[in-house]
């Protein structure tokens, strides 16, 4: 084992529903079949909020450690990680909301891991990226080539993935028109900029000017603005081909009235994804409309590894890029705090050094 | 033109929004790319009901024939319908409810025309098969090979094509499981016994211990009585392999309920198909939920012409009977009294010549 | 029928294998479903030669006006031609391969009708468009927008359908490998463009320096040149992530040997996909490397209506360019004479007002 | 380790090229993710005869202990792995051709794991279950339900599960038709059987009045005779709708015509899968053909973890039956004997008790 590996760090502890402390605590050792990595950055994701606040239906553990986006460089190795999978000491790697699962259970067996009912989560069910040396397993960690910057790496690992996979469940080719609703947010960014790159057009929808710009920018072919427009369903079809609606809708905007409106607006046989989890919510849509027009909604979650890799080689070329603000993770209280006022533009990365 | 078409025929003509009257009128003459078609046997659908009492976000016409699971044999056809196509003078054939399609919109181009804006209904915006001589689009009859019985096939051309449909819309696989909600109705029993010869294992739903009887001999692997069970989600889930769901769902029951209730016992990453109409009714389904189990629900219609075909070879090669009884065109209204009631058990089908 | 139709044109009539003249011919009268158009350009394409000589395994009329790859107005249609479906008079629209289909087979069922027995296809088994005015089935013409420069649009009527076909038929998804084999020649410098539009990484494989350029130019990620390599499947290989070959291969070369070399190179449970047609050639491959390898080889032929709207659709929107030289009907002689002598760079296309 | 473990154990161990002893040798110790079982039933594959003859184009180690169709029951299990998963102590298992893989490559993550460079091969690279005393690893062991009869599920772990995996791959849907070339022989008694379960009608083709015999009582639909048939793609496609072909085409014969014809006689859009491993094989087919018809050609290895479970499902449910003849695991030479003449009726299983 190389590497000076400190024997404590400074990590931020939730111990409690809402309550997370700046705190020295000791660095895990990795089982046979983990690695303890360096995290040296780390994004700031909803999710992280949703777990300090403890108000999912999904219980995580106490105290805490969160973060699932954490980017670094490996460590140390258990006994049964093999030389030469990407892993070994001194790769950079990156550590995700799914930090093992089981491998052997019929979602494992089918490359859908993310339904794994043994899933240990990041930052969830076990202590996560917001620390300085965090543990996963090995296959579980992302592969980055040599050279990557690892501040820019770090939020693809999970909003990336995210929109990446939405895109693919989607089903949308290329030259197909996909509908983005919360273009203009940190998702919505980065699902701008893969969906081009996979050959999409894109109909942003998002509120107001600022954003407007920022996704016309990004590349989407029209804005459709839903605090000016009168009829979002009618303007949405209208930038389609015929006026026949989106062949895809991404579910992003972190509130409940899109889930509502969107099967109204996509063309028949068309595809809608839900993707972002407004509190409370709900999908529903008529019956009629629904068996009629044959329409599809479906849910999305993270990716599977596979998934990973493929989203982590569209940044690694250059065709996405996450809009990021560096600052120490020390600062964390202030990005929760931005993150509650809905203030946050682009995405947060901490430095775990300061 | 060899057979001998008389000027008048008895039909069953809807005069206004709820007032049907048996009387005669003229025979239609074919359009260069129709047939005309001798029906001798026409079955009843819900549809038929609805189409009477105009009650759907649909226009219909006005006279208007109902009916559109119509089998007879063509005795006259246009002049652009080619010898050799299945619609020879003699051939037996059925009128389903896509009368014509345009064959040049995206959705014809794509094999999916019943999403045609142009297509013409059955029974609904053209005259359908509760007459004794019916038009349609050559290429939209159904074909029987010789020797087909016609009365138990009339039920195939809706009843039997939409249950069909549904399950390939499932995506389930041979030696996967789905669950039938309305399993002991008109649709269920065909949807029952076309799964099993599509190799799948059966979870039916339904009320009361004579469906369950019913169901049971048709083929059914398990039954869940939703008027005893008192937890349903549990139920279902409880039939199937480890507990976690069956791979599919076909909602075949004509109430709201199920359609709110089926994503919670649908497995992770299975299908939710709706088929039913319940007045009014929505699909509703929790965000959170849909989005980390990957559940997909889709609206599914009338099959295409493949389909069809499709649907009436199981049915040729005796692999599904509709359960039938045979009555005159003109005790129709008893029949529709009975649909009113709820109290309709397999499917009437009406004998055009008395 | 407003537009002046002459009763004569001229046109190029094959009259017996290997002969062709330029001739004046009666301009044929559109059937019930057809529409009449006056073709303005018309593309050159090796099928062309093909039928010239009858040296295919496939019977063609005689005597024959040649061409598939024509776009013009339309100045007259059938009494069944519904107006609003795209082919009005003066709407631009393009003659393809598919000259008409019978609409009804299982093929067309489902939305295969480069399948249907009963298809006609355009300057091979019904006069195509080597003339001034052609006929199609109103369903089958290629519908341009309005300001579409029809010289330009000629090639994609064919050259760009087929490749944009195979490569939706390859199943490479945006962001994986695709090998193009042949990539310098006029289907492959469409393929390279389709194929980046997709959001593919190309791997251009073809022979020289200046085909290199080329290929480059159009955008293609690494090029291999088949003359110079000393190992071509190691080559291929090494320019695919991992070494473990490209998800797909398209075969546009008019030579027997790649068809033998692909299943070498492409990646274990990747697809090669057979476009190009030399004359008595075989695929072939060994068993066990096909088996152990789950390797996939389909054959691809011009794609459907809807593939055609699709590709053209690209084109419309600037992302695919095909490079043309325009010259007289009258020369056609010559740009067959190249064509033999394998001298055709880029794609020709006739003007057919001279 | 409540079991009583012998340290010695008989076995059949393969010390050079075709030559195999029978001889006392010890019992291996299960790493931490592996199990060790108590082979009772193993069953004598083709593949074992190409192990103890080295005569295919991949490394085996030496000496061997060959065999891949174990069944027994875990005796002993490595530290890492977790109860419950189905591999505990006394649970019946199988031991099958992929003995482990690596669980992180990229066909790996995409549940191809037949296909990861670093798989080890029960009976081929790492020792198989010719002994009674063998391990794998933990996640690639099949799982019987409690009361399986161990010698009839033996087959299914090679023989059932290729066939099953290759319908699959087939894409054949129920209703449709599927050649199986070979049915007559031990993989194709299970193909016939495993078709009919997943609703397809089966053309089964082999020499023989006897083959027929056993074809047609297992529920073949129809029966080509090869040693007869005057023209065998005609044959095959007068036994398919419409004359026009089977959608798909199972090649399992040992026999490198077959390879060369199928493509003939699978219909247009169809799928050919290869299977059988005739030594030095090559499929081939005309390029034209293959362009027009469109047709495909798949290898098909062994399936995944996810179609192992699969397959048992359709023999735990009775719906398949291996012909077995069981004989003592010291008689295995006769067997081999027997497979050289290609005597072998049904499937020999081997007691590893004699």
């Amino acid at each position: 084992m190389a590497p000076n590996i400190p024997k404590e760090q400074w990590a931020q502890v939730i111990e409690s529903d809402g309550v997370m402390k700046r705190k020295m605590i000791p660095v895990a050792t990795p089982g046979p079949q983990d690695v303890l990595v360096h995290i040296t950055y780390t994004g700031v994701c909803h999710t992280d909020l949703h777990a300090l606040n403890n108000d999912w239906p999904l219980p995580r553990k106490t105290p805490l450690v969160g973060g699932h986006e954490g980017a670094g460089i490996v460590v140390a190795k258990g006994d049964l990680v093999a030389n030469g999978q990407g892993v070994d000491i001194g790769d950079m790697v990156g550590i995700q909301w799914l930090n093992s699962t089981c491998k052997h259970c019929s979602f494992c067996m089918q490359a859908q891991e993310m339904l794994c009912p043994d899933a240990q989560l990041s930052g969830y069910t076990v202590d996560g990226t917001f620390q300085q040396y965090a543990v996963a397993n090995a296959a579980h960690v992302a592969k980055f080539p040599k050279g990557t910057q690892l501040d820019k790496a770090a939020p693809i690992l999970c909003a990336g993935l995210t929109v990446y996979t939405g895109l693919k469940v989607s089903e949308t080719r290329p030259g197909q028109f996909i509908a983005i609703v919360g273009a203009g947010g940190g998702l919505g960014s980065l699902a701008i900029q893969y969906a081009k790159a996979m050959g999409m057009h894109v109909i942003a929808i998002d509120g107001g000017s600022e954003k407007k710009e920022s996704c016309m920018n990004l590349g989407a072919d029209t804005y459709v603005d839903y605090m000016t427009s009168k009829d979002l369903v009618a303007d949405v079809r209208a930038a389609s081909p015929e006026g026949l609606g989106p062949h895809g809708v991404l579910l992003l905007a972190p509130m409940e009235k899109p889930f509502q409106q969107a099967t109204g607006y996509v063309r028949s046989h068309g595809t809608v994804v839900c993707i972002g989890l407004p509190a409370g919510a709900k999908v529903s849509m008529p019956v009629f409309d629904t068996v009629v027009r044959m329409v599809q909604v479906k849910g999305s979650y993270v990716g599977n590894r596979q998934d990973m890799a493929e989203a982590l080689d569209f940044f690694t070329r250059g065709l996405v890029k996450a809009p990021i603000k560096v600052v120490g993770m020390s600062e964390i209280d202030k990005v929760f705090g931005l993150m509650r006022e809905n203030k946050v533009v682009g995405r947060y990365v901490l430095d775990t050094s300061r």
